[in-house]
């Protein structure tokens, strides 16, 4: 089943130990998308300026990737500058230059309304909202992804929008922030109260917790002997995680388990090279050979 | 098999988010042996002061552990206070008296001499050094702990002593700190190198993480609902993991992976109360029950 993704097309410009590059094409949704074509095909609902050119839509080429959910309109394209800590394990925002997005108010096309298997990037909650309340039907899931910004300056809004959220994929700080508490059990019974049943709680190198009622499981990060550049590194977990499930076509214990495993490998797989330079020449048998590489990781036997 | 342990003896003044204690009973070795026990005969060897009554002795009785090891000389025992940040992530050392443990000489009982399985918790390296050497025969495995203290100020002596060590069982930071390495598989390559052939990296709330030659392992921290005191937790995964690699006797994949799993529940138990009060009550089946919960916990089907 498709998986329909609504998030920003950006250009980054990104600083790590390890490099710089002044602009290259990023963006949650693009992140996302890339990662859940692995699996399923995707619907992209996004908006993008005219300084996005036939170049830069190539990543999508040849990838099951739907593109006329994606606005041309005129002006610039959403622009992001951050620079990573030496660790990496820390980043702070250069410019954020909304453009285009500024004004964004997501269309869905015709052919988008039946989606199933929903994901709402990290956009405003409104426009969250708007892009669950076009789709006709039932979807199966629904997930969101959202931050300290719109935890702090639209409380209200992202609580109207979470009644509609099946799967809350944030971090660990996020988790806290939103529900006041550190405790992550804790946190996740708080949350579960606001609408989503399921929390998944993306941890960088960490890995990622899914919580479902009592439920827990835990998905290791793969151990990558270099580590370049960690942006979109939890757009690429999120778009393993949806498209896997997409894939499965039902929310069971197995299948979430099986597309937490999936997530941890597109994350691993992001942050192997600057921006989307490793997914655009990963190819599916090596998602197949590092998913299953996760068994080694995890097997013991008492 | 039995398991030596040789290491600190002392009393603690603690300060968490949850409460306050002046004086208890602490010590690496002390929270070592109590979570080894559970698993194999123990063998302790450490110092204590004339302060150290059979009040606080009782603590090893009606337990697997052999305290002939354990002398008691004229001063003060051992001492340390330390104050735990907000989210228990950190913590600030307020206070270290040494007092009998500054002139300790580690001496090895005759009934001790023939221990395969040696655990040198975080001590002087040179006092670590000179309890493996008196180990009469080939040991099984050497386990070591260490700390930033002892990789800054000692480091020859620490170069030193690792060549004997089989196990290295240390945290992120110090791993870090000793390869010079931010990257942990480089990290475990460089420290291959000075002697240890397995490195177990322990995370806190993130589990633990088991390297030797090219193979990785990792164990998920168990979650808790309730964290009250994160003194111990260290050394209880260290009584763990050694207690049930001595218990299973010797050192396979399988074995180091269940004892990691091991390692993880008796940390976790340790955290749940102030100092030892945890482990005082602890039943075996209890860890028997929370050991196979760690199935659940990480199992998948690609």
């Amino acid at each position: 089943m498709d998986v329909l993704v609504v998030g920003s097309v950006a250009f980054d410009a990104l600083e790590t130990p390890f490099g710089k590059v002044d602009r290259t094409l990023g963006g949650a949704a693009t992140y996302f998308s890339i990662a859940a074509s692995f699996f399923v095909p995707v619907r992209l609902v996004g908006v993008v300026g005219d300084d996005f050119t036939s170049r830069d839509a190539a990543i999508f080429k040849g990838r099951r990737i739907d593109t006329r959910g994606l606005e041309r309109v005129p002006g610039k394209t959403f622009f992001w500058a951050g620079r990573y800590s030496e660790d990496m394990n820390q980043r702070v925002t250069l410019t954020t230059d909304l453009n285009v997005f500024a004004d964004f108010n997501p269309k869905l096309p015709l052919a988008y309304r039946d989606s199933k298997f929903i994901f709402l990037a990290n956009i405003h909650p409104s426009l969250q909202e708007s892009v669950v309340k076009q789709v006709k039907g039932r979807p199966k899931v629904v997930a969101l992804d959202t931050m300290n910004y719109w935890i702090e300056r639209t409380p209200g809004e992202l609580r109207q929008t979470l009644k509609l959220v099946d799967i809350l994929v944030i971090n660990d700080a996020e988790a806290r922030q939103l529900s006041g508490k550190y405790n992550l059990l804790q946190a996740a019974n708080d949350i579960f109260k606001m609408g989503p049943r399921i929390l998944v709680i993306k941890r960088g190198e960490f890995g990622a917790v899914l919580m479902r009622g009592k439920d827990v499981f835990t998905v290791p990060g793969f151990p990558l002997h270099d580590v370049r550049d960690p942006t979109g590194a939890g757009d690429c977990f999120a778009g393993g995680f949806m498209g896997a499930l997409a894939r499965a076509g039902r929310v069971t214990d197995a299948s979430l388990r099986a597309a937490m495993v999936y997530g941890s490998v597109m994350g691993s797989f992001a942050v192997e090279r600057f921006g989307l330079d490793r997914l655009r020449t990963l190819k599916t048998r090596e998602v197949t050979a590092r998913a299953r590489r996760f068994h080694g990781l995890t097997r013991f036997k008492l």
